[in-house]
């Protein structure tokens, strides 16, 4: 039977979802599952091969899927693995996962697996705002801060298959919050939707200002209630957007003096607050280029689905098999 | 006549160095030239060109050369030119040089321009340390701070061609010192040569710790007088060296995140303080890397001769013509 199909698969904090992609890159059945529920990762690849094998045999059989590509935290191109995945609730005891082997054996498929921000920055090259692209950096603002570098068309990967954690780099040297890699001050603990939910306790706490947001149970509050706060023009919720904005600001021009990209794409939870995030960004990076690349390097939103970017640049991988 | 050598230049803020060299990669023959002696752009050209051609003339002629390469702080590969160098009296004011098309013209040989520190890179890869290796980011610590990154066997130009100026990666963001560059708190300004000396006048005035340092007038004290303070067994000198060290791999712990390379070779005047560098370094290095990086990634001191490296490396890039 003619292998005209690919699965492509995204690996997240919360859920897994699943796609099932053509040979023009179109997205023809989706699933998803909770990838939160277990701390044992056998049994949460037996679930995704069950689901994954649902879905296919809606409309096709197994039979017809050249290969699945997946997208994951902490993924290992080179050798299949994850690895000291924290932000996964079975992947951060077990030192290295080696998942595309364990899944393949059981599904019968060969499996390629990428870091999840790998998968997206490959997905925006071939569907979304970056085709045309040779050297772009995307940045993923999800429950972490996760990134996909492109150098002249091609995802760097680095010596070892790890290169691209620009959520890890530090950007507060002292007394910088505590991040679940093990380091302290990483720009994920500030800019990913969690961050932004520790800058709004921090700041309720720190601040006399009125806000919204006092209305909530500070344990309870999430990046979604500082996004609605600031859409009813609530200061402190402004503030928020504007303290993470100034940092990612700060971070992105130190990544643009290493590979000066034509372009940083953002995706992911965060980017829906749109001009409340953009705007403070896209000031404090020409405030820290440096005067060659001032004015010079965009800024952008992926214009894909959130969840068609991974699962296609995942499914990307699958072609290669 | 046979064009079977190359000539191989690497301008830096205080001399030019002209090396012939032949296929092998043999430096037939070397001389050297102030940089700093005009703030004129001809001048300097008009001047470098006699300088080759008698240098050429010793043993060959110019009809044997085949092309020039050369090595430059902000030297532009894609277009030739020389941008804000402003660590050159001839470079800061003019927005954009075109070096390689005049000096063409005027010697009559074709001309092929790169950073110094890709230069550095592409002949450490080419006949130094980094030999097979693949990815790996070569630091040039001289009057300012240098980089040549190497992915995947190639210089990283990025979008423009002026990727890799990690010497301007903010490490300070408070309060950080002015920098040649216009920006603040740059790697540049504390890890340099010249940074070296700066801290040497900090430390003075800011502690009371007895030191040989305190015996020179403050504006003269240079990075070598630190170091042989340092030899004899100084306390503040060898603070300040721990300062730098401690600075620097703060710094790489972040550019690890980013290309994930095999190794960071130092290249340049402050490496030969040797273990005085090296070891502050190294621990700052691991403490700062990720978990999956601490204990993995090699730094090196060049093993090339200091002037060779960049000659070599420019001399590369003339081969390409």
């Amino acid at each position: 039977m003619e292998k005209s199909y690919v699965v492509g698969i995204d690996i997240g904090g919360q859920t897994a979802k699943i796609g099932v992609v053509d040979m023009r890159g179109n997205v023809l059945a989706q699933s998803a599952i909770r990838s939160n529920d277990t701390t044992d990762h056998e049994e949460f690849i037996t679930k995704l091969c069950t689901a994954v094998t649902e879905l296919v045999n809606k409309s096709l059989s197994i039979d017809q899927i050249r290969g699945i590509g997946i997208g994951a935290p902490n993924g290992n191109y080179y050798k299949g693995t994850i690895e000291n995945a924290v932000n996964l609730t079975w992947g951060g005891n077990a030192t290295s996962i080696p998942f595309a082997e364990l899944m393949s054996e059981q599904i019968g498929v060969p499996v390629k697996l990428t870091n999840d921000a790998n998968a997206a920055a490959v997905g925006e090259m071939t569907y979304g705002v970056a085709r045309g692209m040779k050297n772009f950096i995307m940045i993923t603002l999800g429950t972490g801060v996760g990134s996909g570098i492109v150098i002249d068309g091609h995802v760097l990967y680095g010596h070892d298959g790890f290169a691209g954690e620009l959520g890890h780099v530090t950007m507060v040297r002292n007394n910088g919050r505590i991040c679940g890699c093990g380091k302290t001050g990483c720009l994920e603990s500030y800019a990913s939707a969690t961050g932004v939910a520790r800058t709004a306790r921090e700041l309720i706490e720190t601040t006399d200002k009125k806000s919204l947001l006092r209305n909530i149970p500070a344990e309870n509050i999430t990046s979604k209630d500082v996004f609605e706060a600031a859409q009813q023009d609530d200061e402190l919720a402004k503030d928020i957007f504007d303290f993470t904005g100034k940092m990612l600001g700060e971070a992105f021009a130190d990544f643009v003096a290493f590979s000066s990209p034509e372009a940083i794409i953002l995706f992911g939870g965060l980017t829906k607050s749109g001009d409340l995030i953009m705007k403070p960004i896209v000031e404090s990076l020409n405030h820290n280029l440096m005067p060659l690349w001032k004015g010079k390097v965009k800024v952008l939103f992926s214009q894909l689905k959130e969840s068609d970017a991974a699962i296609l640049g995942a499914s990307a991988l699958a072609w290669e098999l």
